[in-house]
């Protein structure tokens, strides 16, 4: 396999038909594959979730379903991103599809930006396997208080150089998929500024501590909480230039909640339409429960969301295709999307009662899939200072 | 002057190239021409409202930037309603920018209709004259209580047939347009149904009681309270087919709801604008008003909604133009919108504090403009029922 | 007639029969004698607001309806402020109803602080004719940018001696009551920091150069904007201490906004009662407007901000009645119910649609008169800064 | 032990010295023994809360802090419903405090019922032993859809008479505190109307059949779904009279949401509190995250909220006292409180980051505890419309 050229150079457009054949394609296989398998007492458990990915992977394969975003040369869909915007939604929509088609996070942007910057032998031994669903990768960037959360200049890891290798020393934290990943993007500063490595999970000085309980379910390799201690590693490792890491998160990230809002979309669909099929069965005061409106201003509410949140994200992908900056617009439609997604979850677990509150349906889980959306890659309110800020300093109109 | 194809059949779009220059002469015969001529202390003042109008509308012509939405044959620019959403939000950034460019309601909703429905001789006596502007229009559907609102079954105005004449009996009220205008449609319910009737406003059975004292300044022709009494008309004051009304209705009302998006979002945009430039040069507590977090997000916040506004609108534009029912999406387009431009207008208010509070600035009046844009063309209430009727009865995807 | 001993020591709280008798008589005064007397196309007429308040005011002071607030030796009912809350509502019910009871803004906290700061000369001359009606005051503290507005330190007039004279410099606006008004209260920098002055407005270094046109209606004596120009003042003039002009301010703001909390409640009680008339009588859709779930749950939103606000309010007399600082509290009061206020005002305008949009009743005039009371006596984002920045220094539990 | 007297007549309230004493013993108590026992790894693990609660309960009997709503002569504080709002809001900040003082729910409300409606061989046997702590007990009367959840009309649980036995027949869930209960309130349908039973949960035709996953922790005795196949239990097992029970449920409901008010303040109050610990504490952006305006306005907005729900829950609980129906004021506050203390808990959440996305600290959890507020005891739509339609129905003043 050849790892394929600059993914900004993105394919054109299917036709339309073809597109709307492709999303009811992944749509079926999601129905009838992966929402079933969805188990609801095993939300935090990494190696089960491990193994039914593994499973819906290959049936995805044998449909040709397999990795919208890359390249087909890479054994893709070859979409562009403003086409993979309604595949990412539509397996979106069970808390494991992303991961069945090989597009879930921290998987997905980990392999777009190696593409970009890592170097031919990185990308043999690590990105080759990597897409081919061999392995898993984690994401290490935030850091446990006093170090880097939304603030960049908080970094504390430090990398410093020992003859030809780079010894890295840290403490981190909410390391998306640590958990049974093969290898670990790691930020860390040094001498240059924020540098970009390639760890070996089996480094010695690569130390799980523990899968962070956090509230969101399915989530693939969890979270870990990892001591970077004495961890050598040798120069290949660095990833691009030393010193150019916060440009290469900050690129990351762009793309990274772009994407998030794809999948999310999916699921908070869902939510809302298992709450419309209780609604117009259920009935309550006379009628069906749809038949009242503060159900029906629920619903509506729930559907111009969607439609907004499928505007913005759609619009974002077509500037990410056109090679534009969308540093502005992928913050604001994140706020609003995350934002967006949480009132459709909460108005559908609030229309459904006592089964929004317990885990019979999944809605109570895509509430709590979704709430942490408000504050991974960037706070809500972090995101609005930025804007704000960009706004005021550029000017001009609105 | 020969009126026009229907207009369902839309021109292409613009090349960006020049759809964008276009919106730049727009932008600066507006800024020019209609801002410096806006006068607060004439708020409900229609003559001298016309009296500016007309001044406008002949620099405008002068230019070729009249009528963005009538066909090149009826004098118009002939742009398809995609590209008229950024030309009506450049002109509406002003009070009077759409009257200036021949777009204002209620003229340019009845000319839309009148093209599609008006038989020949109705075309050449009422609509040549309002499309040249000429002469003005109003609007007559709404009644007070108990009389047709929100509910078109409450229609209560009659029309009953006297030989080959109509007799028109009914109480109007929030008539568009009523002060000044040369005609009004006005709707009556006949023995087959709700019907469309063109009435001369110097018929002595139409009378005009009062302007009604609403909060939205720069209303063409004002909000007219309307007494019909033994009002006859001749067998070609029927507008198309006896019985229709409420078809006609709907289809007026779904393309005027989406202009009004049009209009108001260059409106929000300009008041939020204001604010930022306040911001920025404003004192307090120790930094420019644009250092605190709080202004941050208000601006964030609104620049997010019109990014919405803007996506939602060219959206719903583009299924007009390509032929497709907007029922659904312009019911939404319009509850969000509305919404959310009044936020705008608040946060700008609320960012100029005591300039927000009165006239010295538009803000206050602009968001005294954009308040009834969330009652008239159908209250968010009705609306947000009525989709969620829609999507139960549908049922399927969300 | 005595002026009377500090106001902070308090009166006890009324028989709860007596407060009940009390208030159903202010309210009867108000329906029978305010309300039929607004006339909504006055609303920025403040001669004809002089002249029909000194009317009411007449009337009240022969049915002992006066100065709810006042002590009885200096003619009013001598009630707490806990039980001012009440009547306060009550008149507030009306836009001239606290004028006709002599307690409406700025006249009302104006005597208040005169009655704890002013000198007995000050007082016989300014604040005994104030009590009685005879005159109406200002308060000049605010100022157009770049001076004076949420942040005190901005304080641009100045005040320097001339011999025993002060000379006082300086351009203000939103000066409250200021047409027509006997004397301001004039808030300007001396070399001790802050200092207050009585201005006779006759003075000719006062001078008033316009009415604002600010959106509120009925507002006594309008907004004004003032220049101070080499106005000379005797040293008499003096309020208090010169450089304890903030800690007056702070004294006079602090009870201010809690005066106002009280009377708009008042206001949009009112509004949402004319909503509920309307909703049980309307017919739309089949049914009462009032059967509508929507209507019920914007009713049932707006007694549950009534209920908190009248709570908020009354714990916040009571404290000032107890002679607790009332700073955090009146704070956080004004900011609840400032806000909650317009939710009720607009969801009663929502609730009537084109009735609520017009001024054939008083719904969209008590909206423009509550939207500024989230700017005035501080934008809400200043009281949150406030409110917030203390919490967190204070520490400890919520 | 005798059992008591009805509970509405109700003690008078504490001197204020006394009470604030005793709120700071129950406070140090929770702060020392309840909260470090808190284990967030056995978050519905129903059989080691009973452990731990047995333990603690010994603890607050030692210290004379049980059962702060009971008769003293019941073994209880004796305290009024106004002092009892403070009482459990001091337990309530812990997940396990209130079951620590014998005031948790079910138990808590099913002893207000019990006392007032039990004949004295059912207290004997029953009432005893649960105000001892001796054994819990469940309340048994929503069922799955299509029976009764918010709407009483559609009980379907039957119990028909057998000789001078009962026999119950059908299907519940979300049946408080139904896992390791001794008996359940059992609401349903006899000839007479709804009917009230005690059932002993060892009855064979009492079937548990499982533990609801529901997402609220730390709830005791869980939620249980629960078969009653042929459920034969003798004559003396109805309550009160048969064909009441709707009643005898409006009147436990009114209580228990008012009850739920008082301890989830609590809760939420914990909440912000360890936000604002860690915002004075956390460096970002080139200062202390409660330097940034944004986290100002959360924690004022937070404090705001806390401060009119005290208002509230207390203002209803002195009308409880005062003997005055509580059916309108409960429904109010309920809606208000559940609602704004998912606010407070939701903006801890985000001010605390990835802290509040995860269990490390209980903020994530609170969120998950307080949420089904918004449902449990009549979901906010319901309680809307049902003030809605009583306020219009009622009329006049707002």
């Amino acid at each position: 396999m050849t790892v394929a050229a600059p993914a900004r150079t993105r394919p054109a457009l299917l036709p339309p038909h073809e597109l709307d054949a492709l999303c009811a394609r992944v749509r079926a296989f999601i129905d009838e594959q992966a929402i079933p398998r969805e188990d609801y007492s095993r939300i935090h458990d990494v190696e089960w979730l491990d193994t039914v990915t593994r499973e819906l992977r290959a049936l995805a394969q044998a449909q040709g379903l397999i990795a919208p975003q890359l390249p087909i040369e890479a054994g893709g869909m070859g979409l562009c991103w403003q086409d993979c915007a309604r595949v990412f939604e539509e397996c979106g929509r069970s808390f494991i599809g992303a991961g069945a088609l090989g597009c879930a996070a921290p998987d997905q942007p980990n392999i777009d930006t190696l593409m970009h910057l890592a170097a031919p032998s990185q990308q043999a031994q690590w990105l080759a396997p990597l897409m081919a669903g061999e392995i898993r990768s984690a994401f290490a960037m935030t850091e446990p208080s006093p170090g880097v959360g939304s603030d960049p200049r908080m970094l504390s890891t430090r990398a410093r150089r020992d003859g030809d290798d780079w010894i890295l020393d840290g403490h981190k934290w909410f390391t998306s998929g640590a958990v049974g990943a093969a290898f670990a993007i790691v930020v860390a500063r040094s001498d240059e500024g924020a540098s970009w490595f390639i760890v070996d999970t089996r480094n010695p000085g690569w130390k799980l501590i523990r899968a962070i309980p956090s509230i969101d379910p399915f989530s693939n390799g969890g979270h870990g909480e990892v001591m970077l201690e004495n961890c050598r590693v040798s120069a290949d490792a660095l990833i691009g230039e030393a010193g150019k890491g916060f440009d290469y998160a900050q690129l990351r990230l762009e793309g990274a909640r772009l994407f998030h809002c794809m999948r999310g979309i999916g699921l908070a669909a869902r939510a809302i339409e298992i709450a419309q099929d209780y609604a117009v069965r259920r009935d309550s005061f006379g009628a069906k429960l749809s038949e009242h409106q503060q159900m029906q201003a629920m619903v509506a509410d729930s559907h111009i969301d969607l439609y907004a949140c499928r505007l913005m994200t759609a619009d974002v992908a077509r500037r990410l295709d056109a090679g534009e900056s969308i540093r502005h617009t992928s913050s604001m439609a994140k706020v609003f999307v995350s934002e967006a997604l949480n009132r459709v979850a909460d108005r559908a677990a609030q229309m459904t009662g006592a089964i929004g509150m317990c885990q019979d349906q999944p809605i109570a889980l895509i509430a709590q899939r979704l709430r942490p959306f408000r504050i991974y890659d960037g706070a809500s309110e972090v995101h609005r200072a930025a804007i704000g800020k960009r706004i005021f300093q550029r000017g001009g109109r609105a």
